[in-house]
Parts: C-alpha cells; sequence; structure tokens
C-alpha cells in the first residue's frame, strides 16, 4: 500500500472535541485537509470561519468518499445510527473512529447491524474535556499529555487500529488499548458513578428543609466534591443510559460499601471506621500522586 | 461591670485552629496576653518559640485563673472532659468556648454534668481548616472572612456570647448564631456525609478486581472529588462518632435520592434523570456563584 504521509481528515460532528482534534491535527501536520459535517450548519460555519476546518461536506455520503480517516464526534446517544451510515458508505476511508465515553452498546450494536464494515471500526475514547462546549472553545493542547483508550475488536483491521493509534499520537496524546467492557467499567467507577453520586446529594440537599442554611454554610470541600455535578444533564443522562449495566454494577458495589461504613458508625465500631478511612486515604494519596506525576512528569 | 478594651486570652490545646486564632488575636490587638496549656509539651514549646503564645500554663487550673476568656482547641474526643474541668475550674473566666466540628453531644453532655457552670460556655465553630495540622501551620488569616457557627443555649450567659462573638469578630471571621441540633444537621449535610461518600467510593474502588487500571485512567475531576479522602482518618473517625445521628439521617436521605436514580437509570427513565441532573445542576451552580461572591465580595 502507498501510505501517504498526510491524511485527509473527516469530522462528522465539529463541537469542541471534533474541532480541538482538528486543530491539533493541523498544527502536527498530520492532517492535509479537513472536511467536516454537521448537523448544525452554525458549527459548519463557524468551524469554517475559525480555518478548524477546510471544507464543509454536504452530507456524510460525500464526506466518506473525500478522506481517508472519519472522525465521529457527536453526543452519546446519536452515535450508533450515525457510524452505521458512515460504515455502511465507507467511500475511501481507510478507517472510522469515535470518541463517545462508553463503548459497549455501541461497539456491540454495530458487529450486530454491519457486521462487514466493522472492520474499519476503531472504538476510541479520549480522556479529556472541558466544561466549555462547541467549536468556539476548540483547543489544539486539549489532549496533550492525557490518555486516549481504544477499545479494537478481533476483527478490527490493523492497518486502521495503527492509523488511528497514529492520529492520537500526533495530537500529542497516550495511546492504551483495552477490552471494550473493561473500559466500560472503568470509566462507570472513576467518572460516570462520582457524577451520579454529586448529582444525587445535591438533589437530596435541594429538598432538605434546612436547605438555606446548607448552602449557605458549604465550604471550599463541599464545592470540590460537588463540582462534576454542574455538567451538562443531557450529556450525563446519555451517558447513564448509555453505559446502564456497568453504572448499575459499580454503584451497588459502591452501596455495599457504604452500607458496611453505615453499619460501623451506627455501631460506633470506631475501629472499623478508622481502618477503612485509613486504607482509602493510603489509595487516595497514592492515586493523587501518580496523577501528578502524569500532569508534570 | 468595667470591660477591659483587652483580654488575657487562654488556648487548652495549641495546634493549627488554637495557634491561628491567637497569632489573629495578638495581630489584631484583642488579646493582651496568650496563656495556653496542652497535653503535649513539644506543642507548648513550639508556640512558645514560635512567639504564638506568651506563657505556657501547668495546668487546665491555673490557666483558668489567668485569664479572661478561655478557648478550648483539642480534636473531638477529648472536648467533653476538658470542657468539664475547664467549667467547674472557671477561675478568673468570663467565658469558655470551643472550635469542635460537632456540637449537640458535647452540649448536652455539658448540661447534664455541669448545669451551673454551662451558663459561662458558648459552643463554637469555625467554618475553617487546613490540611495542615500542629502550631508551626498556624496562620493568623485562617479565619479571616470565614464564617463561624455558635450554638449558644437558651442559659447561656449573654455577656458571655457578646464576648465570643467579638473574638471572632476580632479575627476576621462573620459570626452567626444557630441551634445546636440544625447546626449538627447542616454539617452532616454539607461535611461529614461528602467525607463519608469520598471514603466509601475510594474503599470501594480500592477493593476492585480491576483497580489497577481504574486508578490508571482516573483523572481531574475524580481527583476533586475523592480529595477529602485524603483527610486525617482518625478526626474522621471522631467526627462520625460524634455526629452519628445527624450523620446517619443525612446518608439515609441521600440514600433514598441515589435508590431513584438508580430506578431511573435501571428502567431506562431519561426523562426522570434529565430532570434531576438538571435540578441538582442548577442548585449546584447557583451554591458555587454564592460562595465566589463570598469569597471574593
Amino acid at each position: 500500500m502507498n501510505e501517504p504521509q498526510h491524511y485527509r481528515l473527516g469530522f462528522v460532528g465539529i463541537g469542541l472535541i471534533g474541532g480541538s482534534l482538528a486543530l491539533a491535527l493541523k498544527n502536527a501536520g498530520f492532517a492535509s485537509s479537513i472536511t467536516a459535517w454537521d448537523h448544525d450548519p452554525h458549527a459548519l460555519e463557524a468551524a469554517l470561519e475559525l480555518g478548524v476546518i477546510d471544507t464543509a461536506a454536504k452530507d456524510i455520503t460525500s464526506l466518506m468518499e473525500a478522506v481517508d480517516i472519519a472522525v465521529l464526534a457527536t453526543p452519546t446517544l446519536a452515535c450508533e445510527s450515525l457510524i452505521l451510515e458512515m460504515l455502511n458508505n465507507p467511500g475511501a476511508t481507510l478507517c472510522v473512529t469515535d470518541v463517545a465515553s462508553v463503548k459497549g452498546d455501541l461497539y456491540r450494536g454495530v458487529l450486530d447491524a454491519a457486521p462487514a464494515g466493522a472492520a474499519l471500526y476503531v472504538p476510541g475514547h479520549p480522556i479529556a474535556g472541558s466544561e466549555r462546549s462547541g467549536v468556539r472553545a476548540a483547543d489544539a493542547a486539549l489532549f496533550a499529555q492525557h490518555r486516549v483508550i481504544l477499545t479494537p475488536g478481533v476483527d478490527t483491521d490493523p492497518l486502521a487500529l495503527g492509523l488511528v493509534q497514529k492520529l492520537w499520537t500526533a495530537a500529542g496524546a497516550t495511546v492504551q488499548c483495552m477490552d471494550v467492557n473493561e473500559h466500560d467499567s472503568v470509566l462507570a467507577a472513576t467518572s460516570h458513578l462520582p457524577h451520579v453520586l454529586a448529582y444525587a446529594l445535591v438533589d437530596a440537599l435541594d429538598q432538605s428543609p434546612i436547605r438555606d442554611d446548607i448552602f449557605r454554610f458549604a465550604a471550599g470541600g463541599f464545592r470540590d466534591f460537588t463540582r462534576i455535578a454542574s455538567s451538562d444533564p443531557v450529556m450525563w443522562r446519555d451517558i447513564s443510559l448509555a453505559n446502564k449495566d456497568a453504572l448499575l454494577a459499580a454503584l451497588d458495589d459502591f452501596c455495599e460499601h457504604l452500607g458496611a461504613l453505615r453499619t460501623s458508625i451506627a455501631e460506633r465500631d470506631g475501629a472499623s471506621l478508622e481502618r477503612t478511612f485509613r486504607t482509602a486515604k493510603t489509595a487516595r494519596d497514592e492515586f493523587a500522586k501518580d496523577l501528578a506525576m502524569r500532569d508534570h512528569p
């Protein structure tokens, strides 16, 4: 195969994530041209005006005819039908990837509905984001020194996988492959469950009879703990539903541990409480140290 | 009464909180002299050496003979016996106050054991702290623009209450009185419960079969959410036990709201999920705005 040094890139969905990746790959010299399609014409206009993309495609089929690599970067629930449309019209593309934060349901849906096209599909998930959204918030450095998880299956084309690895490396990210179900369990534990807990806590306090004093006297620790409850409700509704099984498993496991702590408090079992708090502190301190090393190696 | 402009202050326990308050009141000209007693002679030596206190008392009785205002600033579980010793030997003091973060059990214990002396006792709780501890971490600005809750009872001497209000105002804090049970409920909701949730989550993940990947792929949101799980296990064991009833009530209320979210996820009830997430986001955004105004008025 006559592999080009630069690639014609296509984006389906050009918001914060797609726009940031487009900028990063343009800066890195990885992209020879960038085409995008978005259901929102205003997003396409803004992307053209900002120089994030070179060309707006009139539909997905014409986009797929014009690019080597196609990236789907839309909200979670829109992914399955769009990726099927892309795989059923592969055009000139060598591979198709996405950035959805839940992978299992989506990948199984693609395998069921488009078993032939699925070889070109490399499921991906960059562990990076921002509380901002939209192409105007695009940031070429968004993925620098962040991790990207790919969850290829046994049928994934190795060439397609290699191209997607090159793409994320060019954007400054560190790429790691993982089993798709393990990905969903890891994300449920570290991200989806904490969001649900933060939303549940603020919801409970908001309905308390002493609500006003609660919010009046809450301080910095509470602000940090509940920061993720300020996240986009629609995005987190979609993620919660897309990752239902892994999220419920993580939630039930958490509730078991919380129930054990409740028993220790109710029975005034100080030794057991202290033991659990100490183990957790040790694990959390170690994690925070590792994260600081990752962020500032 | 011939009220002095400056007060002879005494501290029982001279760590981060006592030391910071001593420095703030010395800087403010509120203290004419500062005496302290601590069960740890090294803490007293350090406080003298750093100029945080003027005199080390040999015991609580001699401290109470030498001061106008006595402040108890020791860990939670030591408070009840020490405050009874102070109130049973009032010496020259006009009032006794404390800084414990749980107030109900302590106040009821004092009323039961020392009903006469209890009039001089003004229960207090500064909403401020640091992950550091000990008198060497003392900081004169620790309470500036922070809130202090006082929970006087019907029998509290108004002069004693007035003095403690003046003391905290001189240290730069904003003082507010609150019913003692409401105080414990507010703190359970905004501080004690979030600590238990963070400890429970890290404990659950630490024992997961995919523990290593969980901590490897957790990012900034998880770091913020679990920051309070790095708190001192002994202090939080003591607080959890001291505020058992209010903490269990807050925990059970939280679990009810979490259970409702679980049902919405399990039944794929997107409308209900989105409604709860949206209400919580609105409340949390409003709280964060108010807190920012408080911090930077």
